[in-house]
């Protein structure tokens, strides 16, 4: 038996602040990485393939579909963004725990593939917060304000079929939740019996 | 629905730190709270009723045994030793998280009762650290010594009936996990409804 990561399915609506608590997390906890979606959309300034996203072409993610080799995979307006999941296998063979930041629809999916990942979502501290946050720099009409946050509100809903919930109203007090949950999961019985197993088999030699 | 408490049972060999793993995270953390047993047991000099042990006598922990008023008892030697059910539902209906700090044989016990409990196992760091942690002032036999080991021994191979483990090497570190495994449980989705119900609605409301 070799150590296995766990799989993390990290959910959350616009403005609740995932990727930036996602982003220190790993600042914080080398055990951890976060899975890069290919996409058929094209590069955008700034942007590197393999980094950012791994920039593929419809023809490539079209066989990718069909060997089985997403996780996840959406089609959002004509482009297409799936998560590899070889990629995501080699590094939990490797030990190394792996964040996915899918939406509740690619949650879906991948619970159905890999019903062992761990899944948290995270939520604003208020409504109102959630708004200001949405408002950017005030140069939005109230229209598009509104749609963002009934987009919000259509994804929240979904809170319920995670299995933890992050309330993100303190940054650092979320931060040290989202790491909690993680540094949990690795004390698990079922976790410590193969990272343990040489000090287990040294203790309870008689 | 009112915020629940999680009840907690924590068990390890003797000398492997749990006592004071567990008094330095009731420091950190003012919602968790030790159950104090019962005990017909004479009480010895600087021990306080109702702090150290609930003493009580014989007759009176028959009824408590009559009344269903336990959560797990035990005879060891002549006397009785017992967890008062009573004390942990009210503590848990306040909301505030309660540790048994009993044995393998206890745990047992209470997971009948209340399988909803949560449980840690806390394991020495090698079997000579343990030895050594056994020894004390060095004025014991060998054969003393002995006995001990293979008590503890005894006591760790119950390891695998826990849902958590925990290796008490670097004691800090030991503390930081063992807070963990309470801080990711007030995160699960069941306790997050509760304690967030407000706050939900809030957001939630189209």
């Amino acid at each position: 038996m070799s150590v296995t990561g766990t799989l993390y399915i990290v959910s959350a609506p616009s403005g609740a602040g995932k990727t930036s608590l996602v982003k220190e997390l790993l600042k914080q906890d080398g055990g951890i990485r976060v899975s890069v979606s290919h996409t058929t959309r094209p590069t955008r300034p700034g942007e590197v393939d393999g980094q950012d996203y791994n920039f593929v072409s419809m023809t490539e993610f079209d066989q990718l579909i069909e060997t089985h080799s997403f996780l996840e995979y959406a089609e959002v307006f004509t482009n297409k963004y799936g998560t590899s999941r070889i990629w995501v296998e080699e590094q939990l063979a490797k030990g190394t725990d792996v964040i996915l930041e899918i939406d509740w629809q690619g949650a879906q999916q991948v619970r159905k593939l890999m019903p062992e990942a761990v899944s948290v979502f995270i939520l604003p501290p208020s409504r109102e917060e959630l708004r200001r946050r949405l408002t950017g720099r005030g140069q939005d009409a109230e229209e598009v304000i509104d749609l963002r946050m009934s987009q919000a509100v259509s994804e929240m809903v979904h809170f319920d079929e995670f299995d933890f919930v992050v309330i993100n109203d303190q940054f650092d007090k979320a931060l040290a939740e989202l790491h909690a949950i993680f540094k949990a999961q690795r004390l698990l019985l079922t976790n410590q019996r193969v990272r343990q197993a040489y000090l287990l088999a040294d203790l309870l030699s008689e």
